[in-house]
C-alpha cells in the first residue's frame, strides 16, 4: 500500500494549528457579528455555468471540475476528447468546486433576492479552491473570511469597513499596520485630466513603482505603455507629491479641475476620511503605527472595483497585503440583476497566521489542550478521578482522565506532551480522604485540595 | 441566462438558519473542548486511493470524483470508455471529495503518527459529500460532527462519550432522550452459545423487528434467514427477557456461560454503566426522561464496530437517531498501521437541528441580527449617530447605522424586518443635546439617553 498522503496544495491541521487557526476566526468572527455581518454559507459546489466566465481565462482553468456520478459518459460520443475542447468536459462534469466567495454570494443574492432585505449584510468564512500549481504560501484549498453589503451606496460603509480592519487587526495584537486606500473614480480622473482615459491600469501600476525604479524608470514605463509625453508631463506633479492624507485631498481637488468623476472620488474620500475621524481620531493620524493612508498607486481589483479600493498591509513583516477590498457597482449583473451595489472585504487569514506567528503574537494558551488532566495509582483511584474529571467539565473547566493503568513518569510524560498547565494527582491517600494533589506544571508548586478547592483555585 | 441556483441536494444557508447552526454547532465545540477532543481538519479533497473501498461498493459509488486538472485526457486512449469500467475514471480523477470524516481521520493518525500523543482525542467538524439522490432530510453536502480518541482500550472513553452525548444534548435543551449502548462481544457471545456464530447481525436484526412484527415474526425471520430451529429456541428466553440494565445483565451473564467473549462483552458493559453512575446517577434511572439504556437489538455498525456501540433517539420526536458511534478495534489498519483501538462518536446536526424546531427549543435571541440600529433624520444627525455605533460595538454591543437618508418609517421598517431589539433615534433635538432616544422595540417603550446611559441600559 501506498503510504498515506493528503492531496499536494492542501494542508491537514492538527490541534496547536487549528487552535491558532480559529483563534483568529473567531476573532474576526467576533467583530463580523458586533458590526452586524451575520454568516451565510453556500455549497462547496456551484453549478459550473454559475463559476465559469467570471475570473478571466486563467481563473477558469483553475476551477476544480467535480465529474458527474454514473454513467457519465453517456452521450459523450461525438464530443472531441481534446483537451483544448471544453465541450467533453462541460459533458461529463456539470459542478464544480467554488473558486472564490464573491461569485457564490452573488449567485446567493440574485436567488434570494425576494427574501433579503436591503442592505444586505453578511459574512462568509469558508474554505475555496484553486488547481493553482501549489507552492509556499500558496494552497490548492484555503479559507476566505470575507464581508459584503449589498444594495446600498452609502459611504457609511466604507468608514465601518475600515474601523472593523482596525479593529480586528487591533484585537489580533499586530502593532502596526496601514489600511491604504484609493479611489477608482480619481484614477480614472486622473487618466481623464492628463487625455489618457483608458490608461487608468498602466498609469497607477507605474507611478506604483516609483519607489522600486525612480522617477526615470516611471516615466520610461508610461511611455512603453503608450501613454503620450504629454500626458507624462501633466502627470509630473501628481507623481512628484507628497504629503499626507489631507495635503494630497487638497492636491487632488485642484489637480482634478475639470473631472467630474475625479471631484467625486476626491469628495468620496473626503468624507470617509472625515468620518473615520470622528469615530477613531489615531487611525487618521499617518504618524501612528496603526493608520489609514491615501496610496493613489493602489491598483487592486481595478477591474471590477468603481470606487473604494481597500489594501492592508502589516507594517515590519515581509509579506504581502494581509486583506483587500473595495466597493463594485454591479456585483450582481452578471446573474441578471442589474444595479445593486456592493463593497466587501477579505481577511487573507494564513497571511495573517504567518504575521502573528513571526511577531510571536499568538496568546501562549492556544498551546493547551485541556486545563487538568487526572493521573492516578490505580485502579479505584482512576474511578474515584473520573469523578474530580466530570467535576471539572460541570464548572466549565476542560479537563481528562488518563484512561489506563499506568506508571505515574508515563501519566505526567503524557501531561506534559499535551500542554496541560495542571496535573491532578490521585493515589492511595488521596482516595481515603478525598482529594487530589494539584500540580502546577509551569511553577511546580503541590497543594494538596479537595475538589470543591480545586475548582475554586482553577476557577480563579 | 438561466435563473441562478446551487446544485440539487446541496444548501445555501441564510443568516437565520446560520445562526440556528451555529448554535448548534458551538454548543458540540464547547464540549468537545471541555472533554479535551481538540479539533482537527483535513482537506474536503483526498486521493482517491485514500477513499475507495472503504465503503462497500456503494459507498464507492456515492464518492465524489474530481477532474484531473489540465490535460487530463492524455494517455487515455487505450482505456475503455465503458462507465462501468472504473479505468478511465481512475485515469482522469485523482482526488475525490471526502465521504465521511472517519476515513481521513484514520489517514491523518497513520500518517502523523510520529508526532501524535496516544492517546490521541480529536473532534472534527466539517461537511461530507455523498452522490445520494437528494430527498427530504437527506443532502448531498452535510456537516458531520465526530469525537474519536484513538490508541487506549480504555472504557474511560466509552464512559465519556455518554456523558458527552447527555451533556451536550442536555445543553440544547432536549427534554427527553435515550442513550442506547449495546457491545458487539455480548452479540458475538449470544450467537456462540445458540450454536450461530455466523449469523450476528441477522439475529440482531431480527430481534429489533419484535415490536413492529411480534414474537412470530421475528422467529419467522429468524428461519428464513437460515439460523437452525435449535438456535431460535434457545433464543427465546432472551427474547421474551424483559427489565432494566442491571437485570438484562445479571440475565446475560447467565446467558453467556460458557462463552468467553460474551462474558467479557457483559462486563464491559457492566464498567460503563457503574462507572457512568457514579458521576451522573439519574442517567442511569432507566425511568428518567434522559437515560442510559442497554438496547441489545442495536445493530449499528456491526459491519466495523468491535466493542462498545451507541445511538441515541429524541423521545416524543419522530425521527431517526440523533447521534451514533462505538468501537473500533482495527480504524487504521487499513492504512498499514493495525492495532490501534479507537472509540468514537457523530452529533447528527441536520437531525438535532429538525429536533430543535419540531420543540421550539431555540433560543429566541438567535433571530436577531444586531441589538441596535440607530436612525437619524439627516446627514449630520447619522453622522453623529455614526459614533453611537462605534462606542456601542468598542463596548462589545453590536449595532449598525441606517446607511441612508429615508423616512424614519423606512428605517423602522428595516430594524423591525431584521429583528432587531433596540432602535437609537436621532433627531435634531437629540443631536444638540448629544443624546439619543433608545427605543425598545418589543415593549415599545422609548428612553431619552446619553450614549453612556445608552450603553449602560443594554450592557444590563
Amino acid at each position: 500500500m501506498a503510504k498515506p498522503a493528503n492531496p499536494k496544495g492542501t494542508r491537514d491541521f492538527g490541534p496547536r494549528e487549528m487552535a491558532r487557526r480559529n483563534y483568529i476566526f473567531q476573532t474576526i468572527r467576533k467583530y463580523f457579528s458586533l458590526y452586524g455581518y451575520n454568516p451565510i454559507e453556500t455549497p462547496a459546489m456551484e453549478l459550473t455555468d454559475t463559476l465559469l466566465g467570471k475570473y478571466g481565462e486563467e481563473g477558469d482553468r483553475l476551477i476544480f471540475r467535480i465529474l458527474n456520478s454514473g454513467d457519465y459518459l453517456k452521450g459523450a460520443e461525438g464530443l472531441s476528447g481534446d483537451a483544448a475542447s471544453t465541450a467533453l468536459t462541460n459533458h461529463i462534469s456539470e459542478k464544480a468546486l467554488r473558486y472564490d466567495l464573491t461569485v457564490p454570494f452573488a449567485r446567493f443574492v440574485v436567488q434570494h433576492q425576494h427574501t433579503l432585505n436591503l442592505p444586505f449584510k453578511r459574512s462568509q468564512i469558508q474554505p475555496v479552491w484553486r488547481a493553482d500549481r501549489p507552492q509556499k504560501g500558496r494552497y490548492r484549498e484555503f479559507y476566505q473570511c470575507d464581508a459584503d453589503v449589498v444594495g446600498s451606496q452609502s459611504l457609511v460603509y466604507e468608514v465601518e469597513l475600515i474601523t472593523l480592519f482596525n479593529q480586528v487587526l487591533s484585537d489580533l495584537g499586530i502593532p502596526a499596520f496601514a489600511i491604504k486606500l484609493n479611489n477608482r473614480k480619481v484614477l480614472a480622473g486622473i487618466a481623464e485630466v492628463i487625455g489618457e482615459p483608458s490608461k487608468i491600469v498602466d498609469i497607477t501600476v507605474a507611478i506604483d513603482k516609483l519607489d522600486k525604479v525612480g522617477l526615470d524608470g516611471v516615466n520610461k514605463e508610461l511611455a512603453e505603455k503608450g501613454v503620450a509625453a504629454l500626458a507624462i508631463e501633466k502627470l509630473q506633479p501628481l507623481i512628484h507629491f507628497e504629503g499626507d492624507f489631507s495635503s494630497k485631498l487638497a492636491f487632488l481637488q485642484s489637480f482634478l479641475t475639470g473631472s467630474e468623476v475625479g471631484l467625486k472620488g476626491v469628495e468620496e474620500l473626503r468624507q470617509v476620511l472625515e468620518w473615520v475621524g470622528d469615530v477613531e481620531p489615531k487611525l487618521v493620524d499617518e504618524k501612528a503605527d496603526r493608520r489609514l493612508e491615501l496610496d493613489l498607486t493602489l491598483a487592486r481589483g481595478l477591474n471590477y472595483y468603481t470606487g473604494a479600493i481597500f489594501e492592508v498591509k502589516a507594517l515590519g513583516v515581509q509579506i504581502g497585503s494581509i486583506c483587500g477590498g473595495g466597493r463594485y457597482d454591479d456585483l450582481t449583473g452578471i446573474f441578471g440583476l442589474p444595479g445593486v451595489s456592493g463593497v466587501g472585504i477579505s481577511f487573507g487569514a494564513d497571511r495573517i497566521y504567518d504575521v502573528l506567528e513571526e511577531l510571536n503574537l499568538f496568546p501562549a494558551e492556544l498551546n493547551q489542550s485541556v486545563s487538568v488532566l487526572v493521573v492516578h495509582f490505580g485502579e479505584e483511584e482512576a474511578r474515584f478521578g473520573a469523578k474530580l474529571v466530570y467535576q471539572l467539565r460541570k464548572s466549565g473547566i476542560s479537563a481528562e482522565l488518563y484512561p489506563d493503568q499506568a506508571k505515574i513518569k508515563k501519566q505526567m510524560a503524557y501531561a506534559a506532551n499535551r500542554s496541560v498547565p495542571f496535573v491532578a494527582i490521585i493515589g492511595e491517600s488521596e482516595l481515603k480522604s478525598g482529594t487530589a494533589v494539584l500540580k502546577n506544571m509551569t511553577s511546580g508548586e503541590q497543594l494538596p485540595l479537595s475538589f470543591t478547592e480545586i475548582i475554586e483555585h482553577l476557577s480563579r
